[in-house]
């Protein structure tokens, strides 16, 4: 396993906030990017040596890009298999293209949990809309129906109780084949960013707790309210994860914890093959973030210290949010990141902010 | 004082690292960076939205450039007067071309020093080999011949004892107007990395104590060894200096400590009108760095916390020693930068590494 040299060039598919960030990464590491989106104002190619605008489709222009890059990684976890498939035929793709058939399918990753032992909500397949009736007898109501392919925050789902049209939620979620979820009472959320390398190595960051808005991300804090022995099962899931996915890089594991007599229990919820919004406060909270992480693993460098400096709260800029940008500029201890991006629509993740709340750990 | 919006471009005259670490900050604030170089292989051209290949003499390319911007500053201290004074009519520069003529000549830092009774080194002006001889006489020997213009890294420079040939001296610093310096027995270097803006408002970042050989800087540390109320000084010392410049931006002012009677006494040596090598370690060790310090005082952007979080010290790799990069990549605690440069010349600055120490102040 030999490491890229200082000055390869790593490809990135996507050029979201994600891509921008890794690329700055990789670029204090003496590493090039080349990013390849669809989207000609793609926040990441601001900070890329080199960009290329093209369809996932244009075989042409993704030949030529795996042609110019010493490896290829991704943003988003909704890369077209065929365009991870092309190419892989010409460059080393990390992670492969296992970890996104897993991730991009919520069926594949709850059989995938199933398979390992590890807890998650009750679930039912739901190929087809006759099945969903039967699916809401033998699970509880209010459950959540979810497309297996393309949600993320909050798209794709349609919450059912007894009063539900199944017919009304089937056409929300898109008419497309789902899982139907038992609502979990979760006591809070938390998530697991691991990077692990091609060689096996492993390692997470503090264990991150989640509040969401309208299924959007809205604050991650670390440290997270749990025990030390639930932190150590959240990392131990993650290990697990990675090692059966055969994972190369950085993945997120959102679990829910549930309050059960005084004990805390995990399930898992999503798996994300990538850097994950609920890493961001490692930027400033670690020594090395998840993106430098992410960018060491696919090059095949050390895994990075993973220790964290500082308590930390990270908060998105959302839409309009983002127009508060001159006050949390002026606030002490808070470090703003905007993404560059020039419309703010409405769910738009437009930016976000860490707040360092306390510095405690000698080293 | 409108401050400018995410969005806006900020120009940078000089594409080396610190144009490079320039405009990595200034992505992490949603603002895109515009470099201009004459070196088709400039760093900072990877990071950057924009870039422009041209000599600091092609007026064409000068007015496309100014007029791209929104405001332009350097990321070194020796831009022709010419280039900035060209571009000064189409565009605001920050800091303004009088930072740059004072920091450009050694004599006219002399000067100011002697205007605002701040001490340095004793000194005499030699326009000419001719005054050479007095000037020795007037001075204690060891001393050192500084050419005014164009030195950095040592150079530029010329000791001289009493067996020296004062031809031979002159020479060397290139037959240029110069001042002589006496050698001054300094207990340690240090260096204040400080920020004003155009309000007048300023900041400074925890004194820097600084090891150099070979005339180039090797390693800077924080907290320096200096009692509170030198430290106290070194940063009244640099107010006094960025008010005197009218300054906007980060500069740097470094400084000789004497140890006398078991006192310190501050005898300023250089002021640097931008970014400094001895303030790298503020991109781990502060909530944010002397990089988006610059920034933001350019873009009319409240001023950062200037805060340290770690007790940092900052080694650079120069030449060879960036050969080390993947054992360095493997120590824990340890943040590697390299800037992308493709030939390891001796002497050049080819990366740097910043090792946190200890964390330890509650916020």
């Amino acid at each position: 396993l030999t490491p890229l040299s200082p000055g390869s060039t790593i490809g990135i598919l996507g050029g979201g906030q994600l891509g921008r960030m890794l690329a700055i990464a990789a670029a204090q590491l003496g590493l090039r990017c080349h990013v390849y989106c669809p989207d000609a104002s793609s926040p990441a190619f601001e900070v890329a040596a080199k960009y290329t605008v093209a369809p996932y489709e244009n075989t042409a222009a993704l030949d030529a890009f795996a042609k110019d890059c010493d490896v290829v990684t991704c943003e988003f976890e909704n890369v077209p298999a065929a365009t991870l498939a092309r190419v892989s035929t010409q460059c080393v793709v990390r992670p492969s293209a296992h970890s996104f058939a897993i991730c991009q399918d919520r069926r594949a990753e709850k059989e995938l949990a199933v398979k390992l032992g590890i807890d998650s909500a009750a679930w039912r397949d739901v190929p087809t809309l006759a099945e969903l009736d039967t699916a809401l007898g033998e699970l509880a109501v209010p459950s959540i129906l979810k497309s297996r392919h393309l949600g993320y925050d909050g798209k794709g789902q349609a919450r059912l109780d007894s009063m539900s049209s199944t017919s009304r939620a089937w056409a929300a979620i898109g008419n497309a084949p789902s899982i139907l979820e038992a609502l979990v009472p979760f006591a809070r959320e938390v998530s697991v960013i691991a990077v692990r390398d091609a060689g096996g190595n492993f390692a997470a960051y503090d264990v991150t707790e989640n509040i969401h808005k309208g299924g959007i991300l809205h604050t991650s804090r670390v440290p997270a309210s749990i025990a030390a022995e639930t932190a150590q099962s959240a990392v131990d899931i993650a290990l697990r994860i990675g090692n059966a996915l055969g994972h190369v890089g950085v993945f997120a594991v959102e679990m829910f914890v549930i309050e059960e007599g005084g004990a805390e229990r995990l399930l898992v919820n999503e798996i994300a093959p990538r850097v994950h919004n609920t890493g961001h406060w490692t930027i400033e909270g670690c020594v090395a973030s998840q993106f430098e992480a992410h960018i060491r693993a696919v090059a095949g460098w050390p895994l990075p210290d993973t220790a964290r400096i500082a308590d930390a709260e990270m908060t998105n800029l959302i839409g309009a949010d983002a127009e508060a940008w001159a006050a949390i500029a002026a606030e002490p201890g808070a470090a703003l990141h905007l993404y560059g991006k020039t419309e703010a629509r409405s769910g738009r993740k437009m930016g976000h902010v860490t707040r360092l709340r306390m510095y405690s750990k000698p080293v």
